[in-house]
Order: structure tokens, then sequence, then C-alpha cells
């Protein structure tokens, strides 16, 4: 029977990690914690167990996470949204990510898409029926050659919607260039997109891993845009707890009541013990407050060790992302392409990296590689001295 | 913007489940159990999440878990899966339902389903762009004209399958209803599917509860259609665990390559260490083998209570499901239609149930509700005393 999807293989995250279990290499591609999530998280879990909270959970989520989170999105966005019509809680951002583009594209609308992109994107709009128009954050390079940043394409943005444009997918912080938007980027989106009839999937999983004491800026700060947004997040990277799959997405009630028709026929509800725990979890907000700190230091760590290395850095303003160029390496490997790269750093130099040009259809090619430094410090030392002896 | 699901509210279980809270009723509607799980079961989730097993697990599911299934359907139905190609773990039956439809069936395909049918096969098809072509279940009644049985619809069945069938949605143990299929009943199947290229999605989640000395004939034990059918099953079912949203696919390879290509960009992966912890639970198939008699026992049990009253019981070979025609009831209320007769059971009597009406697009009306036995005795109990008040 002919494929749904002919173009998708295994995604880029699958095949690298597996590849770096099977030559024993650090594995920095896939983006997940290598240490230990806090033991209370893992107590209040199984005391939900205990409690008997096994059955099915309410469709669209336990109350006590969806007021966690509304309070959460109010003391840091300013936007109040409703518990019981505006939140609902998925197993993890990649299936509201698909949820919330089969909710609401129908076949033959448009979905525009930046990027480097999150391959999810893309084959969720297929599923749709949807035709994603990728366009790409331009590449500004030094006079060297090296990638030195990403800029958000705003003419190519605003040429791309049209009356057929249906959606808008963004993501800040950025994976995987750690690209972060500000306030007056909001802005200026708002203007764009004011007299379309475009949604925005806000994809905000790394909304907590903003550096140098700049702010995570939502979209659901913006009082325009918030009203025709859906905003994704996920507490599998907030609290390490990836294998988890816990996330929400919020949105205005007209949007997400046609999120919830899908989402009931899709996992209908989510894991009801690791709800009961992280609900508890949340009440107290220094578990995501200090994260900018914490990964900040991992961040600086890492940096520190690859500034002795022939790579070149880019910036890291988010994520727990870090990018490289490597075509200043002096040696022929230079010449491979990203992905052929990678797979020599994981098999020869035992360093797991994620090519960047998996994240665009068409591969393109800027010898940028990104290396995940959710570690443990040993890791990232371990794991430098490799890239050191290159 | 124009909704995906125009005809889609909130699915009935949440309905009425929401509608029973409210009244404090006795929740006889949703399927799930209200008694605890094995407590060991519970250590090994435990015992997972301190062994750090908190983040992605493979993306299509834990090596252990993936053996432990394959081995058990082998013992019991005598087809040797490969658990690396063949089996991928999913969050619950509907998730895997869902996903399969997504990954066979493009637009315009036809999809045969059997009313009365699970409510998420309908949507599932429309949002993958195909066309549900649904037949229904022969009602069989006795001289009263109450509800006697449901015999598969053999004639419609064959008369429906066509050049542009691409899936045949069969369901035993069959919810609401509680027939399950015999071995003579997939070999008819066989032989009028054999010149089709139809494929069979098989749900199978209530495999456990089969009664009478009974055995529940899987897809997976007929040699030729296990080779062109997704068999599914939840372990929330089999092991009391509703709201942890663990269960399987098994397909031949190239089915599974095409499940897990939607798989990995709907919830990438599941739960790791309710993975874990039912991959070691697994290991001892006295946890299933068990449930037969332990689920008769509470189907006895009601059906004795019920018996004292004006409903007239249909048989009940499968499922924790127990279906009664109302017609005969000598008030007024038998009169009402099935979602009526449902609301007022659970708001006035204090019992809430499900109307089999809620299982056709048609909203078919045939007079008979379904119970759900998956209780404690003593809410069984209670639950009778009320409705032998009526
Ligand atoms: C869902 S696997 C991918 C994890 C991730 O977010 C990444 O590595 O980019
Ligand atoms: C997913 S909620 C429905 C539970 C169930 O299987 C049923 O009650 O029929």
């Amino acid at each position: 029977f002919p494929s749904r999807l002919p173009n998708v293989g295994t995604t880029i995250f699958t095949v690298m990690s597996a590849l770096a279990a099977k030559h024993s290499a650090i594995n920095l591609g896939q983006g997940f914690p290598d240490f230990s999530c806090d033991p209370d998280l893992i107590q209040m879990v199984n005391d939900a167990m205990l409690a008997n909270h096994n059955q099915y959970p309410p469709m669209i989520g336990i109350e006590e996470l969806r007021q966690g989170i509304t309070q959460k999105l109010a003391n840091l966005h300013g936007h109040q949204y409703h518990p019981d019509h505006e939140i609902t809680i998925t197993a993890g951002g990649t299936q509201a990510i698909l949820t919330a583009v089969l909710s609401c594209v129908s076949p033959g609308d448009e979905v525009i898409i930046i990027e480097p992109a999150y391959d999810s994107y893309r084959p969720s709009i297929e599923l749709a029926g949807g035709i994603p128009v990728a366009i790409s954050l331009e590449v500004q390079r030094d006079d060297s050659g090296f990638v030195q940043s990403y800029q958000i394409p705003w003419v190519d943005l605003e040429n791309a919607i049209n009356t057929k444009t249906r959606l808008l997918i963004i993501n800040t912080p950025n994976n995987p260039t750690g690209i972060v938007w500000t306030n007056s980027d909001l802005e200026r989106l708002a203007h764009i997109i004011r007299d379309s009839n475009a949604l925005i999937l806000s994809d905000e999983v790394y909304e907590h891993m903003v550096f140098d004491g700049a702010n995570h800026c939502s979209i659901s700060s913006h009082p325009e845009l918030v009203e025709r947004s859906f905003v994704i997040s996920s507490f599998g990277k907030t609290y390490h707890v990836t294998g988890w799959k816990v996330g929400y997405v919020a949105a205005p009630q007209a949007m997400m009541s046609e999120f919830r028709k899908v989402h009931q026929f899709n996992v209908f509800t989510v894991n009801s013990p690791m709800q009961y725990g992280i609900a508890r979890y949340l009440n107290n907000p220094m578990h995501y407050l200090e994260l900018p700190r914490f990964y900040q230091a991992k961040r600086d760590f890492f940096r520190q060790g690859l500034a002795e290395t022939e790579f070149k850095l880019l910036p890291t303003p988010g994520t727990y992302f870090q990018c490289v160029d490597y075509s200043g390496l002096k040696n022929w490997q230079s010449n491979l392409n990203e992905e052929d790269f990678c797979i020599w750093l994981t098999t020869e130099i035992g360093v797991a990296a994620i090519p960047v040009s998996a994240f665009y259809q068409d591969k393109t090619e800027s010898k940028v590689i990104r290396f995940c430094f959710a570690k443990k410090e040993s890791t990232l030392s371990e794991a430098v001295k490799r890239l050191q002896g290159i």
C-alpha cells in the first residue's frame, strides 16, 4: 500500500542514538540529560501510584496540573488562561504538535515552517493533508566564511503569508540554533500577521533555558498573538525526565475545543501518576526558576573546553544545544557533509552529534553540527577531551 | 477556521464520567477498574525510576517489553513476531489505532467499521481523509422483541469490500456487545478478504477477558490474516492501570515500518518507567492467565444481582461490559432513548451507564445500555441494590 510519508525515514535522533550506543560513543546527539531528576519528583509519582491514581485521569488532564500551569504562565508572562477551557495535558511536546496541526489544518491549507526546524513539523503537516511552506533562517557569516549567527527571515516570512496560510509554526528558544525571539520580534510578527487568517503554533519546550540574563518571550505574553496561538511546552525538558512524556498545550477556547476533539481520539489522556507527581512538584517555582543558571554553567563549561579546538562556536542564547562550524578543521574530515561528519565523529572520535542539515527538508549544508550539553560535567569533560584530540 | 471533525463532540465516556462525578453516582459507565493494581507492579515502576530509567526510551519501545510481548503472543497464539521489526509500544490502544489508520489510509480510501463500534474509529479515519463505511452487527431479538444477541453481518461485510477498501477494523472481544470472534469466524473472514487489498486492524484490548472456558482467537493466530493485520492491545486493561497509557501494536514488518513513521512524529516514544515496570511484571504469565476467572466471578456476581430486576440481560462471552435491554421496565423511563435513560439512571438512580447508541454514527436505538463490571464486589453490590430499586 502507498506510504503516507514516502520521504520519511527513521528520525535522525533515533539513528544517531543507536549509532552512539553501537560504538559506545558519548551521546551528545539526541537532546536528553544524562543526570537523574530530583528524587523528590520520583517520590511524588510513587505517592500518586500508591494513592491509587492509576486509572484514566480526565481527558483534558488533572485539574491540579492545569491550574499549576495557568499560574505559572500568569506569573511569568502575564496572561491568564482558563484552566478548564484553555489548557490540555499532552503526552509530550511532539504529540501536542501533531494534534494541534491535525486539529486546524485541512487538506490544501498552507503551513509555514522556518528551517532549520524540528523534524516532526513537516510530517505532521503532511498527515493533515496540508502543504508545508518552508522558509529559512538567514545565515550570517563572518569574514572568513564561518557561520556566525542566524536571523529571523522577516521579508521571506511576510512574502510567504497569503490567504491560504492556515498556520505558522515558530520555535523559541530554537532547536537547533539556540536563537530566542525578543519582544520586538513578537511585535513585528504581530504586525505581519495581523491581516491574515493564520494561526500560530509556538513550540516553547526550551522555555526555561535562556541565558545571560535574557528572558524567554512567550507568545502568551503578547496580548494580540496569544489570541491566535497554540503554545506548547514539555515537562520532560524542564524537569529532566524526557522519558515521562508529559507536556501541555495552551490556547484560546475556540482553538482548544478543536484540539481536544483530536486529542481524545489520539491518546485520549495522559499518564496519571506522572501528572499528579508533576503537579505537586510544580508548586515550587524554584524548580524551573533555577534552570537558566543551571544550564548556563553547563553551556559555559562546554564552550570553554571547545574554545581549545578548531571548531568555531556559534552563540547559544537559549536551549541546551551548542552549534559549531567544523569547516575550519585542519583535517580531511572537514570536507565531509554534515551527516557523514557526525557519523565519523561518533564512530572514530566517540562523540555523537546531530547534523543541522537534518533540520532542512533539502538537507542544506552549512558545515554546522549540534551538540547537546544537558550532561554531567564529567561527561562534558570527557567529550571535550576527545574533541580536543581531533 | 473550519473544524476537522465537525460532527464530533466530547466522547461519551468523558461526558458520562463527568455526570457521574457531579451526581456522586456509581460509575459503571466508562470502562476502568475501581480497585487497585498489584502493589508489586507499582514497586517495579518505582524501581525503574530509581534506576534512572527516566529519559527517552527507544522510539519503538524498550527491548525487554517487546520481547515479553512476542513471547506472550507466541505462547498464546502460536505466531512468532520479530521483537525488533514487528512490535511497537504505544501510549495505549487508542493512540495505536489513530497511528495505524494514519499510517495506511490515504484520502479517498474506504475503511470498513462494524457498529456498534468504539468511538475513536470513525474520527481516526476522517483525520486520515478516509471514508468510513459502516456496517452493523445483526441484532437478534427474542419472541417478545428483546435484544437477545449480536451476530457478525457476513453478507453486509462481503458486500462492503471493494477495490477501494484499504482497511477493515474489527474488535474482539467486542466493546460494547461482548461478542468474541471464533476460529471459524476468522476462517470465514480470511475467505472473504482473500482477493481484496484490504488490511485489517484488530482491536484486541479485551483479549484476556473471555469467559466460560472459551479462548480469545487473536487475528495473530491465523497464519493468513496475520500477514495483513495490525493487532492492538493495552496493558491498561490487562493490568488494571488504565491511567498508565501503555499498549502495543504487532504487525508484519512492511506495515510496521509505515506505522513507525507516523508513531515517531506522534508521541515519538512512550513513558519509560512504566515500560520497564510492565516488562518485569509480564515475565509472570499468571498475571494475565488468571484474568478470565477473576472477571468471570465479577460478571456472574453482577448478573445474579441484575437477574432480580426487569432488565433483560444480554450474553457476555467477553470484555468487562454487561449489556442490558431496558425496554421491559414497567415505568415511563423505559420510553426514554438510550442517552436520556442513562442520564436518568445516573442522576436519579445513582448508577452511570453508557448508551449503546453512542457506538453508532446515526445513534441507532435498541434500548440497550452498557454497564462496566470491572469493580469491587462492594461497588457492584451497591449498584445492584440501586438498580433493583427501580
Ligand atoms: C523526540 S527526540 C528529539 C529530542 C530533541 O528534542 C532533540 O534532540 O532535538
Ligand atoms: C478511552 S475511555 C473509554 C474506555 C473504554 O474503553 C470504554 O469505556 O469503552
